[in-house]
């Protein structure tokens, strides 16, 4: 049960005032960030890295930027807004009284990273099965998986064997059809007031491992400013003419990225190739993958790659499972959305 | 720390896999559930309303459509996609091994929600500052503030003192911000190679929550035909619209989106007027209302629009402080983001 009780301690950090949030400036957040502690201590044997984390007083940790903040210091005495429950410590933030609560590893290190929390990590489910594919049986699948291998040969004659490179470039588009499937889902619900089944966070959900994916890929290879102009461009492109599809037809549209998932497979699976047989260096893995993915210390860029593969074939699936549902006349909300699934 | 462990169960249900999930195909999930359970039944006295969610096995409980799902029969056997961690009951479901666990609420009734899970319930901050206001500083202030004065009148003219009608057609709007600040902060993330800080889960937070407040006005009050086309068209414009606006200045975007809120509260305060009043009826609260924010099971209207009111302040504090971030000639990206801020 340990992984449990810390991934809840840690959630109790950033949404204890939803709970009896009293507890986070009484001191029970400290019995939480204690019962995390002997947690991750008896954790460890099943690879829970995490669990330490402890709610450290703000007072002297508010970002500079706040003694910028206008009204700050009216706001000293007293701001109801922050909420008693968040802890005094929460006043010298800005007169708004938001702040971000104070994460550490259990090292006792600060949790480095704002754009991921510690409850977000996850180990990669590297049981998938890499090889399953969507074999095309109609027009709609076949247009989707030639439409795939054309938009592969300009891809393939640009970078070659240049994974690394190959990898960071694709993973900047491959994070937008997430988010335009979330948002425009998003949208439907609001106009039909109709509730969404969980697909809009699934997709959103999405979106956010392929930003993590690009994140992680950014720290191995520095895009040079033609590479930096190319996303520019493509981002343009692919952000409008996926918008398009998916209005026209989510079935299509989630059927090429399923498509475009398996061919993500294969390309990663070139790469590790090219790392077993020394033509790419096996560098350590950057410290955002070893923590997104709970990689040992001293992970490489092979166990990086590894995951990601596994988080793509993740995303094959639930594309090629919202394409099927389309393709039996339903709407996504009326299916299970893949929630947690990548 | 009950509490804690109930949300860990959970949030274990569903991402087991993440963890050693092999926990919840070989029983360990029943301890886990048993867990929840005592944990609910030692939670009740600080208002600990869930926890007895059991994970159920699936093989009976696939949702009818699956059945159709191509390939399904072959995949009876074995299917490597849903890694054994998901346990045998997912085989079922698709070829794709997706679906979702089945939850139970603590009185052993299933959890009647797909689009919100237990873990994203929460109480409200109703000790929040309702009165709260940003004074208009500079040009850009009082260009926010007159728009947003100017954009009540039709307001008050269409609805008058229909504060149902209101809240619902208004809350199709205000969960449109949050998507379209998440959306672009995310591509901008992705051109620029640059990490969020948070922001872009935060804004999408803000957007569920205004969505969720739409699922639950809409059970109080059925929309009329003539005003789903409104929706329709004010959706149109109003994406767009905010669209442009927050490329050009997401300064002036989350400025005017702050005094939005402000009005809300203001109408919310009205609305709760009417209802002590007794002009409006004090309704029995709907069930996605009660869990959704953990209300008592006798719940009344009243209540929902109280901790609907507090969700604006929330949202009132994080579009004010994101435009003083902006003010300060800063990036988003470079402050706290308002994680679970609602």
């Amino acid at each position: 049960m340990n992984r449990f009780l810390v991934r809840s301690v840690m959630q109790g950090l950033i949404n204890g005032r939803s709970y009896s949030g009293s507890s986070i400036s009484n001191g029970h957040m400290y019995r939480a960030a204690i019962v995390g502690r002997d947690v991750w201590l008896s954790g460890q044997q099943n690879g829970m890295p995490f669990g330490g984390f402890e709610w450290r007083r703000m007072m002297n940790s508010a970002p500079a930027w706040t003694e910028k903040v206008p009204l700050e210091k009216e706001e000293k005495k007293e701001n109801p807004a922050t909420g008693e429950k968040k802890g005094t410590e929460m006043m010298v933030s800005s007169y708004w009284g938001i702040s971000r609560p104070k994460i550490t590893k259990e090292d006792g290190t600060d949790w480095p990273w704002n754009c991921f929390m510690p409850w977000e990590t996850y180990k990669a489910d590297l049981s998938i099965d890499l090889k399953k594919h969507h074999v095309p049986k109609n027009f709609v699948d076949k247009f989707a998986y030639r439409t795939v291998k054309i938009l592969r040969i300009p891809a393939d004659l640009f970078f070659q064997r240049r994974y690394g490179c190959r990898a960071m470039m694709l993973e900047t588009v491959a994070a937008v059809p997430g988010m335009v499937g979330g948002m425009l889902l998003h949208l439907r619900s609001l106009r039909k007031f109709q509730h969404s089944g969980g697909w809009i966070k699934a997709l959103l959900e999405e979106a956010e491992n392929e930003r993590m994916h690009l994140m992680t890929m950014v720290e191995l290879v520095k895009p040079k400013w033609y590479e930096r102009l190319l996303v520019l461009t493509v981002q343009g492109v692919f952000f409008n003419a996926f918008f398009v599809l998916y209005v026209l037809s989510p079935k299509l549209a989630h059927r090429i990225v399923g498509y475009l998932e398996e061919e993500a497979i294969h390309s990663y699976t070139e790469y590790l190739k090219d790392i077993e047989s020394g033509a790419i260096e096996n560098v350590p893995a950057p410290a955002i993958a070893i923590d997104y993915w709970r990689l040992p210390k001293d992970a490489n860029l092979k166990d990086v790659i590894t995951v990601i593969r596994a988080d793509e074939a993740h995303h094959r699936d639930v594309n090629h499972f919202a394409s099927d549902i389309h393709f039996q006349g339903k709407e996504l909300r009326e299916a299970p959305a893949p929630l947690g699934y990548h």
